[in-house]
């Protein structure tokens, strides 16, 4: 605690991750915030964009400037949309910042597979240096990464649920589906009438049902541990409430010995010593108003009584655990510090 | 219009069901409401116990007594518990009163099913005279249906959206999962902390996943349709909304020349005339917010980018399609009024 | 109902309103909708700019043309923003169009006070020949308006809790206050960060605090029943829900004989023969909820224990009696028809 | 942080308020949870009981045994029902337990206004020795608090909100209205329909109308600062969101040189070195997200362009600065800890 702070500058933080970044740094008790960048806002005073942090953040929101940055920080959050936050990470790359990055830009191995669902790549020459950041199940490579992608939500509350059934050999690697529910800031600040009050409430709905670029991301985790590339069934909505997804995945046992509480037997050994898991014991569905607020998952199974199919469940708050948590997650990993320094929360409940 | 109306009673009607059925007959152009009969309430204000009919009903809610409500009325609506439900029908029955049960007690062809789900069933002697009052199906039997068994919420909208993919062999019947999302009416007006405000707003969660008693009712269906028993996987969800369900079923294409827009055509073709169902344009997805407060469906295709799964979409309110509305929808076809008469309003947008 | 329906037409009818004008239409015994305008969305598909009559209304949104409109309809509903109304009813009325207008722009007697609030007036001639549309104050002038200004919501609400004790001289003129409570609904369909879901659920805020538009509104139709100006303090409330206006209103007892009763008492005269308006018994308080999507409006009166003020409260749904319901009431009347005609219905509850 | 650390023990803590008292211990830096007492729930494990605090809180709720509880615990929060708490408060303190009482029985000085409201006192001989917890303006009196009253969730917004006005005269002590909207957390966990979703959601509403509890207790707070008896009019509401009061409170300024300008003034320079209050600038208006689940309280003026009445406004969350985080913050004044100890965090936005 007489050490020296984490100098944290958070990049594109004018946003609903970015005001979650700048809550949880303020938290940490290894973190020191230096300043929030986001070149739409610059100039403004911090409360009057973020107003959650009027009478707490003084100052203006401040332009880039790479340069200053890898001068005053030593670790950068870039919560900016893909291709632009390509851009940015490079320049402070370049200077030889670390950088935490919460866009798509850096998760995938595989440049064609981002290309077929982004567009071109501003800098591919640098995802060989990138690292993907889902804690549970990248830890070590990321104690000395320089460069952290940090996962999409659908694909961390999914991954969560089905990776101790695929690694285990539990579930048949093909046929997967994945019906996720998000809340309406997974959409982000930018308004549109679809993510309007009056819109969403008593709305549910479906959203790129079959086609949405986390379902890629989903399948290039479960294809490592697999071993084997696997397609799956990917189908996000919008339910609402503004934070929080709950993954509902479907799997077919691998033998009829598989059941609901050895799929629990094994989430509860993959994630032995993850501080941010909890299993929940059998009969009890995850909820995302237990986790919200929090960087917690929670992960339950069942299994379907008359057809066999396994039901693996997660959920998480989308702007924790599916962004900015798992970010610092990954800082704490990275710095060598406690793993869940500053996210032992529990949730705000109700 | 000269004709004389029809009478009707609704008992049971002091909770949500009640309260729309009520709102429903009023609105009807051949309906007259005789009476409101709650045993618990019995007694009371009318307005009192539904506080959106203060200065619309007046009068006390009724006792049950079958030999008055037979003299009084040509048609019961019962939306009371199941097991009490069977036993006012078989009273109303005796008395050759004609009725719409909203309960469970009589959806079930087969005897054991029901009581695997349900308990022990107190008149099945009465089950062979019962009709499934899903009219896009059973139109035909209902005709002279002495007794119908109207269907549960989830069945009306999983049924609906796949039946046009099983009875024309577009997707195999093995393998097919529904996950269904509910606003919290749904869960019927007695209390609980599990849907309180405070512990389901912000909350989205899966309950007897595996294991809910729609799941059967949901396969009795599709068998049929299908020609031969077949099994499903059936995850029911709560959401923070009061109104509406969204069904999103995933299935096998049974060949590679199934796509989204033929599973649309086999859909338009097998609603064609039936006024309550309407199915999206390629590329829209159903949304409850759309249908609310209507006796509408919305029903809508979608194709998985990556492993081809056929996914049926569909969205109603449970209140209305999924109970009340679909009773009134039987009763104008059981007694030669237009199908659509009383229920042709759009939904309350937004 | 043999009788040639009512040809009707909504002009600026892609918004809120104007779908709840069309719901109101559709459901009406004595109309028929003619077609639907909307200058920007004009030539798309009705059922794509108003999701909920999607299967209902065929065809596309029309261009503005007062020649057509004039030929084609009886009466025009114009659902548009301030100044642009005026400038179309202007056209229409030119035409010899009957019009109802639901913008601000012929609510006012004093034109001084119009553009003080609302800007310079395109057309302040045609202020005298109009009726402001609060049919149960300005009945019998309704009964040959050839152009009617339907109020807004907040003078809705606030005014018919007031309205009875002003009249009866059983409140104190000066010293009232208005807190109004509205669902989002009521900021119309344009995008905002302010009416986004995220920023919206859990946040109760006031706006405009002391310098909303609908001030000056309530004064002008409480001035008329003090029988001499007065002045209000106005504070409007955004709080999470889609529709509704809760109006709390406080003024000083004129004697120590007022009582909420004699209240209540002078709503129930004043209410007599209106068939939107219920008065609440002592000790009940309206709730948005029990007239949700009616025209309803439940009044009731209270008193507090300590400092003896008056409490008048209203509620509403601020897109049926705060607006299209409260227009198809005044054509109602206009066009000599039963006022509750299409009216009737009770909320949607829950 | 190396001295050791205060020992806190919740009783009655399986509530709303248990559980966020719970979650701010759990965050402090100079406290330890010793345990969580609740009676009816003794013996199930806490993350039963408190779903959020499933993996974060092992062990199972205790039995209130008094004297296990002077022994472990250095301090007491006790969240219980009025009167049951004051008979848990009165067995601590005879075993001279440090005690923070989050129910109403010490908040009054005058115990006939208590009984008037609250019924029979059942330790009468105990309210000289409590102090009001309202930080901002009982400090001092704190500093050696053994038993502090912690305010009631109206009573700290509004008299927040008011204070700096009657304080320094700007307004008319007579007269004062205040309109407070609650979320509907502070009707607590008991069941019933009134806090059901689905009768909840899309419904604003009064209740006790003029005859709310809390209305005595904001006019002992403000005839203390006024330095002579003042009656209030006050009428708290449900709103459909989980967390947060706003309170709106009207006034009459004392002359005509009081502004809105001049009444931030006051309250900035009332809250000058309090950590959790934030006078927001002219215009402004606080909004109950911007401070949900932190201590903070946001304060903000206006002032009614027509009748000149002032509009004092604040915005908390009754859950935290309504209870909990108030509780907490009595507790580190009493221990002399800085103010703000765990409660600087800002609200979860969005």
């Amino acid at each position: 605690m007489t050490s020296k702070p984490i100098r944290a500058i958070v990049v594109g933080g004018t946003g609903y991750t970015g005001a979650e970044l700048v809550r949880l740094v303020l938290g940490h008790p290894s973190l020191e915030l230096v300043s929030i960048v986001g070149n739409q806002t610059a100039g403004q005073a911090v409360g009057d964009v973020l107003p959650s942090l009027r009478g707490v953040v003084d100052g203006v929101v401040q332009t880039f400037d790479p340069d200053a940055i890898a001068e005053q920080a030593d670790v950068a959050f870039c919560a900016l949309p893909h291709a632009a936050s390509a851009e940015a990470v490079s320049a402070l790359r370049q200077r030889g910042q670390k950088v935490l990055d919460l866009s798509a830009d850096f998760r995938f191995e595989n440049l064609s597979v981002y290309e077929a669902w982004y567009g071109k790549h501003p800098v591919p020459e640098r995802l060989p240096e990138a690292v993907y950041g889902l804690v549970e199940l990248h830890r070590e490579e990321l104690r000395d990464a320089e460069l952290v992608a940090v996962p999409g939500c659908y694909p961390t509350a999914a991954t969560l649920a089905l990776a101790p059934l695929v690694k285990n050999g539990l579930v048949q690697s093909e046929g997967i589906t994945v019906d996720a529910k998000s809340g309406v800031s997974g959409a982000g600040r930018t308004v549109s009438s679809a993510t309007s009050f009056s819109e969403t409430a008593e709305g549910a709905r479906a959203y790129k049902a079959g086609a949405h670029r986390h379902g890629p991301e989903i399948e290039q985790e479960l294809s490592r541990l697999a071993g084997a590339p696997l397609n799956i069934t990917f189908v996000p909505h919008l339910v609402p409430m503004t934070r929080g997804i709950l993954a509902t995945c479907y799997a077919q046992p691998a033998s009829t010995s598989v059941t609901a509480e050895s799929c629990a037997e094994a989430a509860r050994a993959l994630y032995a010593g993850s501080p941010s898991v909890h299993v929940l014991d059998e009969g009890q569905h995850p909820d995302t108003l237990w986790v919200r607020g929090s960087n917690r998952v929670h992960v339950g199974y069942a299994q379907d009584r008359n057809s066999g199919t396994i039901i693996a469940m997660s959920a998480i708050d989308n702007l924790v655990k599916g962004a900015s948590g798992q970010a610092i997650q990954c800082l704490n990993v990275r710095f060598g510090l406690d793993e869940g320094a500053g996210l032992r929360a529990p949730a705000q409940w109700p």
